[in-house]
């Protein structure tokens, strides 16, 4: 396939560039619920997800990614850095649907795992607590965000989660149970949302104590705690692990 | 115990100021063998390592943290200001002296978990391949840097750790064994030297099969691989959980 014929590149001023380009912006991205994602991995990605609405690319990269290039449209190397965020973008961004469903509709396909990032800020985590689509979450999830089911809630909500059969853990360095323990037990076998909180602060007191349990991670040394990204890996990675 | 009394606080001029600034730069670190911490966290453990060549503290900081402040050089808020590199270091810095050991030493205590981090270049996952001092990477290792044996060597040689009775495990996406699969075997249970590569290319091929297993962490979903950070995270707690 090839990329629409007879097209001259598209410049910085070009109207869709000029649009496109806005989505930078957090109100912007808000109010179209419309995002950027920028590269080839990313774009394979959204374009499986049926998430691409527009997909620009210079005419290098669209000849080297000729699966990406259908009814892409070609862009000066100008235009395509406006439109990118990274240094080597590799020639390709895309905007793309904001894929958030409702809680209900995650929690009908009746989940075994499930994370829930309670005001998460640094946007290399997880995406900031009000906004998973800029650009440096949307490449940290290296395509993740196209195939897990992302909701956005106002606050947490521990009832709905119950309700779908989940167990409520809190990643909480400061935990009465021990996340060796509970896989020795068998409890991380049974389908689990774990609640995981700020970098800097934790969970808040309130949500860390409606959860079941609070859980640390083990730690075989001095360190005082791990990071929240260390700490959710081996979390997830042990959860995921019993529920085999 | 109290700072040193009777002494203004040193400006940005001071030639102990001056000389520790340049601290900030890799070749004064590598000439002096000594580094920066910053915090009243990371200066805590560098003093329980005894590792503390100097400390400069805010005549605040120092009121904060009387523990610490024994010996310490009160600065100016501006000179404070040039030691360190975050935007809120609380009012602390020291000269520490770099704890590497050599290799020989490290593996005399017959370490049971060691990682081996192999061009590994994004401070925050490591320090550099070559500076694990500068203060990114400082930061990031949360002190684990004062009480974890670190040993820099110019190459990769696996007789000396397996001579140490470790088995060699190399971290590899495309590895042909299972980390899972690894732990149900009891396999994990053996001490271990586990291999990284570095965020962009992964382990050179020539170390990676030099390595007794080549082990990915399973991904159960569609994601394509797991970071570097979060796939060390990953094995180092299900080694320590199998050496229980």
């Amino acid at each position: 396939m090839q990329p629409r014929p007879g097209v001259a590149p598209f410049t910085v001023r070009t109207p869709r560039v000029v649009a496109a380009r806005r989505l930078h912006r957090r109100r912007d991205r808000e109010e179209t619920g419309r995002f950027l994602a920028e590269g080839p991995q990313a774009v394979r990605e959204a374009l499986r997800a049926g998430l691409v609405v527009e997909l620009f690319g210079t005419a290098q990269a669209l000849a080297r990614h000729p699966d990406l290039s259908a009814g892409a449209y070609p862009v000066t190397d100008e235009a395509l850095g406006v439109l990118a965020e990274t240094v080597a973008p590799q020639g390709l961004v895309a905007v793309c649907t904001a894929p958030d469903v409702p809680l209900e509709s995650a929690l009908a396909r009746q989940p075994r795992l499930v994370a829930v990032l309670v005001e998460v800020r640094d946007p290399g985590n997880a995406g900031t607590a009000v906004d998973p689509y800029n650009g440096k979450c949307v490449r940290a999830s290296a395509g993740s965000l196209f195939h897990v089911d992302l909701v956005r809630t106002p606050s947490v909500e521990l009832d709905p989660l119950r309700g779908a059969g989940l167990q409520v853990l809190a990643a909480d360095p400061y935990g009465d149970a021990d996340l060796d323990g509970l896989a020795d037990t068998g409890e991380l076998a049974r389908p689990t949302a774990w609640l995981f909180g700020s970098e800097a602060h934790g969970l808040p007191d309130a949500v860390a104590h409606a959860a079941d349990r609070r859980v640390r991670v083990p730690i075989h040394g001095q360190a005082e705690s791990l990071n929240l990204a260390a700490a959710a890996a081996v979390c997830l990675y042990a959860s995921a692990r019993a529920l085999r």
